[in-house]
């Protein structure tokens, strides 16, 4: 199949960053959404810049305010991407936001760090599926797509691979504990969550990104830039 | 190796559940440790009856008031337990108590549920390991034991196979969102400390206990009591 061709899709974190990259790469797709909801805390602040000036070019690009630690923005967004959807459900909603404290060691990690990233990275995505819910199965019911995919009705948490427990010797060049313990709870909030919701149709992935050139990622060299990145292919992504 | 034969053990959520049982297995074992430090977090409460009948009748016996969620609490509990200790470590760190919400669905877990349990189930255990790390080192110091164990130098944190994100399958008899997430993230942090803390020649392992009948793990039939439960073979584990 070429390009999404879904009526909507949501972004959480879109003002910077892997988000914004991934606003520009749908953006691109030969047969882009019919809305891009592109989430972040501050739409009107210095930081969602050259994403109002993408908006001015696209039609379908529309900006949200959503604090994925704040619910009320939540219950907000939802109101106004129900009215812009008219009735049609959410495609595929992404929980890209994420936060990282690279000083959190064994050592100097506290109580307040680690509840702070987990209600980013963990609890935020969950209030974000809850919230969403009604518009992803109504996605779903009206496609005429069998299986589960992206392009009915799919929720992707975007984790990484410091959230593996396996992987955890090979990659502890940073200890990042607070990082890394939010997004092995995410990795098993995501499970629960594909068995729960496939038989609504809605398929759940938590995917690491790869290595990517972002104010969080650093800027080692040979990294992608998230322009670059090719997303495109777990964009695209079925159910295994 | 015949028996225990630590200086020091200590046990969080010591007065019920597998915590007592705990409690009760180490004082039975042939060369029980020197000082049984079971910490709950009413210590002087109805809830404590059973642990102060047996401190009563065992003097390395000792009750100390420590909430895991509560930092204060766990700095004064060091204060007590380095004082009893005079000048020697601390063998074993038995990191037990959590909770459990068997209403935490997808649907119905909140915010505040999520992070109620993180802080106990995880947070805790971080804080624990924190405070009494130089206790452990001094153990570890001291033991002429080579290699990591439970009666040279150790953390204990007790998991479940609810944890584990790969069995989640095989067990979502029960989805506890909430339970789930955050023994994932206990899994997580338990390796971190493994690989940040065995050149001290400390041992940190997760483990699952086994089913046991306890307020939080129910009355199956079949499964053991607290008090039958065989934990002696891994308070004598080894690292692989
Ligand atoms: N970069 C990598 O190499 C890499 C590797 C593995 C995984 N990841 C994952 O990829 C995702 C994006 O990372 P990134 O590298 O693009 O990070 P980034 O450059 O630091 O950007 C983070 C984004 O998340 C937003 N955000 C933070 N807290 C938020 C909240 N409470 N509500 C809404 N938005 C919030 C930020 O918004 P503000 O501008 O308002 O702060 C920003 O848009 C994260 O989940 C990260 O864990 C990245
Ligand atoms: N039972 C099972 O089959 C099973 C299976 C797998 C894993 N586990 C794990 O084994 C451990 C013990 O479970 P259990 O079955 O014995 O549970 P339980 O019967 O519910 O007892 C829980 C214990 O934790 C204490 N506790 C709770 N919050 C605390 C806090 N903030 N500070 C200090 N103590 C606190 C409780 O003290 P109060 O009396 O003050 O509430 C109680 O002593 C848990 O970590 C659990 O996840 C149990």
């Amino acid at each position: 199949r070429a390009g999404m061709a879904a009526g909507g899709v949501l972004l959480t974190g879109s003002n910077r960053g892997i988000g914004l990259g991934l606003v520009k790469q749908l953006l691109r797709t030969p047969r882009p959404p019919a809305w891009i909801f592109a989430t972040c805390r501050d739409p009107a602040g210095p930081r969602a810049q050259e994403l109002r000036d993408l908006a001015s070019k696209h039609t379908n690009l529309v900006l949200v305010e959503l604090d994925v630690a704040d619910p009320s923005t939540i219950t907000k967004a939802v109101k106004i991407v129900e009215e812009k959807l008219n009735g049609t459900g959410l495609n595929l909603l992404i929980n890209n936001a994420g936060i990282y404290n690279s000083e959190a060691s064994l050592e100097r990690v506290d109580a307040e760090e680690m509840i702070k990233t987990y209600k980013t990275n963990v609890v935020g995505p969950l209030l974000m599926a809850q919230a969403f819910l009604p518009l992803l199965k109504k996605a779903a019911q009206e496609s005429t797509e069998k299986g589960l995919s992206c392009s009915r009705a799919a929720i992707i948490n975007i984790s990484t691979m410091l959230g593996s427990i396996e992987k955890t010797p090979q990659c502890f060049f940073k200890p990042v504990i607070s990082y890394r313990c939010s997004k092995a709870a995410l990795n098993m909030l995501t499970r629960c969550q594909a068995l729960t919701y496939r038989e609504a149709g809605i398929l759940c992935v938590a995917l690491h990104p790869g290595w990517v050139k972002t104010d969080m990622g650093g800027q080692e060299t040979g990294w992608s830039s998230p322009e670059e990145k090719d997303f495109g292919c777990w964009l695209m992504r079925s159910s295994p």
